[in-house]
């Protein structure tokens, strides 16, 4: 039997997602799909409003694709239809509506998991089995570097909740998925340098961010908006047996050598081509989950956690210094 | 409107192709599949007998992946009711029998293309592209090192036609794709070091061998049946102005140091991981010069030419110097 | 005219100096040497005590490489003698005394090098130089990873002035170097991680620092007394243009391939195989620039400017958030 | 005591060793020069006639440096005046005057060590030592390339007793010194690609030459003589067990990512650049080696089997065919 799915929101992220069940994941099907625009359906789908989506009588789980300020309600909605969900990352921009969101999933006993897609990417599951299995021994430093190629509209950026809460938010969702330890202090230092878009929208583009965890180990991301050339996505982890890093992803290895260097290309462009691939083993994860009734592999609460550090960030870059985690003003 | 495929032979090759004609390529379709073993056919296929597929009214285009000993008789089957083909190498053994299926499919004027799949993949393409663009400038020598992890079965091997024409023959291939020149002359050093079962099999296991081109330039193969470290597949073209190389594809990136050394991944396992893509684009070219009336990215042509070249290499071991193109005794 | 240099302290460093300069630098020579062992002094130098040195007629420049709480008050003898100096990193553990130190030498007119011989080594030479020239555009973000192979003794760490003045002071040094700009806030996490010998002398072991420097930019730097894999020294660069790094330097580039992985080698042992030429470029720099009277590439300005971010850093760990430089306690 | 050299011909090489013995091989001193220009001679050095130094009544070892066409005469000189000789390859153009020069040598019972710097070189010494201790298995492919920047002048090239014996020496070398087996046949392709001086001097300069082994393993060495990206020195060995490669060495190992591309240094220069440790270390245990009383690490004999293989290499080309190495034709 397979799973039937229903989809909120047809933007990048939703097609991807329908593509990859509709076409790898034979355990699943689309059922329904919502979308604000009908004029690039595809074929042999319905489509329909979010309500009736969430209402259809045949679909088990929810993907929700659709912009952050409605997954709070759509999530909630589904709990009480009984859906499972999958939702973008994240959940809102407000702990506390995170909060309230959490709680509703629990009561009704639905499962709840976060598109933190990186963590399905083959590098960083290679890093992060590593740790697993000792081979760095006790972990005393993560360094991740996430940069996009260029910054997104101005209109993204004024409803993105901020570099912290849309960008890095992946970053201090792998931090704490490499280290498996949770995070108590924030410290962010960060400036607008790129000027454009990013200073029109008042927020910054370039930040350092040192987590501190339980056990005073650290980990350190830095970000860019805006990279000369292209996506850049490095992890490096470091401890008392030995350290293990990832470097990009290319399209393809050819070095040329001529009179004046030796060329390669440069990384794979943005998180569609660099991620294809997780996007894909993520979503078998959702599904293999949900039908086997196991535990998903990224929860709720992981999502919370998350949002909670990039909240944190915020404070520390409008406060000047380190914030605590228990200290975070909601 | 889709092109409709009947696929004969569903073995690895012929599986690859069936699952990306159904599941990738939205501009083809599988109308009907050819095996000797019903068992595990998929669903939604009709399964049927290779005279049927051949000669069903609606199939426009069909995918041989039989046995080598069975792709002259279907070519020339396919050519006489009117469909097109892409035949996986080698068309035959004997040069004298493909040259008579050429023969016929000029008669009937279909498209023949040959499955050097290699061609499609990203690397290669992009050092020949590096050739074409002018960025190499004269090539002088083309360097090929194409190994595998291990042995194929004693069964597979007596049938095999050879080291050179079941496995070299790629490498010919690629040596004439990346210069774009004809070779005339050709010497084989080989011996049989791996023993086991390509000893049994009376073949040898190691090999280099020396193309001349017709303009002096050279280009150099290696070959083994088997790698303990597994499919190494790597390319270097070297010129007036420069010099370019592929490494191997590795299913990550990651390097893990620690008191003993630094430690990477090896190469992708074996051809079905390192060429997933190439055997996608290659169908893709296939179906889209079908569609649109296009000449073929690798003719029939092509395939006498890898062919005569194995032949002259299987005559260099056997007579101890190099042979002349022209001189092979077919 | 060969420049006539005394040398006080003949410990590891002291001994790198003079082997370079006695062998591989024609435009200077070795007149005399003090050190407290006299037991193991080359042939043809004369050995002595620090004064004889520093008021030797002949003697020109001294190089300093005696502890560092010798420092001080050597430069401050050889500046009153007129001798030029070339001193190991730090000047003195005191920004007070430093600066004492440094109102001396300004008075008496003579020329004082610093010893951050990293600035003098290949690859950061590189990566300076594509800053200079201008392809790296504005630059936004530093990131330099300095790790030691294994922590010195306890003697030595209660001496060192801790981890930021004696180890990170370097990385201080570095990111001004490569960034041309000055430094205004810094801000440290720290930890005790490895244990043993470092929590014995009531030290930190690992770190990671945050610069701010004044146009918002930003340097970070992790350090680590003990890497199992030997001693790490990478530095990255990223800013408008473009992005430039340097890996670590090895002894070899081969990579073994086998059943279980590939294996390359691990990184240069420690500084001494590391810094190697470095070393020796430094002084062929400090003894072309006294002979020919011109500027000294590292000035004590240079050594008190990193002295004090150490300090600050030093504060940060103390007071639990960012230290702005002009508020340094001294 | 020091060991006492006198060197004959002071040209680049001669200068190495020179600057090597003096400067950094402490086991050693230069009693004497000889060269036909003294208009450059060193400070502190007798220069003198070739037969004065061959005669020093103090001198021990000689270390021959001049023109080809002297060595056979000076070495057979030195052996008759009980002096050890380091001598540059090759020893002659001619196998029989060779083997004449290795009777009186053997005759006069002084040690003969010929200069086959790469066996020094870290890198290969690594891929040998990795051979040895069983890592690669039973060898199957040794694969080099060694590629000049630039042809040498026609003067040179006149003399210089062709591609084979002037620059595939050394690889024909490396070859059996990787496979610690003797070569029994020779297969090369030639050609004449880049026009200019090397078509002046009526040579090849580029080749494709391959060597097969007594137990049928072969190696395969690509020559050119114009690399427009600079000196390519790299080898590959590959067996039962595993295969290790090493790549070029470079100046420095950034990579620079700007909008266009991702760019790294090329390989060092030349010789000079690239062999620089080699020459020092080949030196060294030349200097050990005599004064141990030991066994030279490469012999008059190696000597003359790499000749006797460019010899063979000259024939392949002339005869288009395979030579076998009894068959030489001397």
């Amino acid at each position: 039997m397979q799973l039937k799915i229903g989809i909120i929101g047809l933007g990048r992220i939703g097609t991807i997602h329908y593509n990859n069940i509709t076409q790898q994941i034979t355990e699943a099907e689309v059922v329904m799909v919502a979308d604000v625009r009908n004029d690039a359906l595809p074929a042999h789908v319905q489509f329909a409003q979010a309500d009736q989506v969430i209402n259809h009588p045949e679909i088990e789980a929810v993907v929700i694709c659709s912009p952050t300020d409605t997954h709070a309600d759509y999530v909630e909605q589904c709990a009480r239809a009984g859906k499972h969900v999958f939702c973008e990352k994240p959940l809102d921009l407000s702990l506390t509506r995170i909060q309230q969101t959490l709680a509703v999933v629990q009561q009704q006993g639905i499962k709840l998991m976060l598109g933190f897609n990186r963590r399905f990417d083959a590098n960083f599951m290679k890093l992060r089995s590593l740790v697993g299995e000792g081979k760095i021994g006790d972990v005393h430093v993560v360094k991740i570097t996430s940069r996009d190629p260029a910054p997104p509209s101005l209109t993204y950026l004024q409803h993105s909740g901020g570099l912290f809460m849309d960008m890095s938010i992946h970053d201090f969702d792998m931090a704490r998925y490499i280290m498996n330890k949770e995070v108590v202090q924030v410290y962010a230092a960060a400036a607008t340098l790129t000027g454009g878009v990013v200073a029109a929208a008042g927020d910054i583009d370039t930040a350092v961010v040192t987590l501190t965890f339980e056990d005073g180990s650290m980990a350190v991301i830095d970000n860019s908006r805006q990279a000369a050339y292209g996506y850049d996505q490095r992890l490096e982890v470091f401890g008392s047996k030995g350290m293990a890093l990832v470097d990009n992803n290319k399209p393809d290895n050819h070095v040329y050598y001529h009179a004046h260097g030796a060329q390669s290309s440069l990384p794979l462009h943005f998180f569609m081509e660099r991620y294809t691939a997780s996007y894909l083993t993520e979503m078998q994860a959702f599904v293999k989950a949900v039908k086997g009734g196991h535990e998903l592999p990224v929860s709720g609460e992981d999502g919370l956690k998350a949002a909670r550090i990039a909240v944190a960030a915020q404070q520390s870059v409008r406060m000047g210094g380190p914030i605590t985690l228990g200290e975070v003003i909601v």
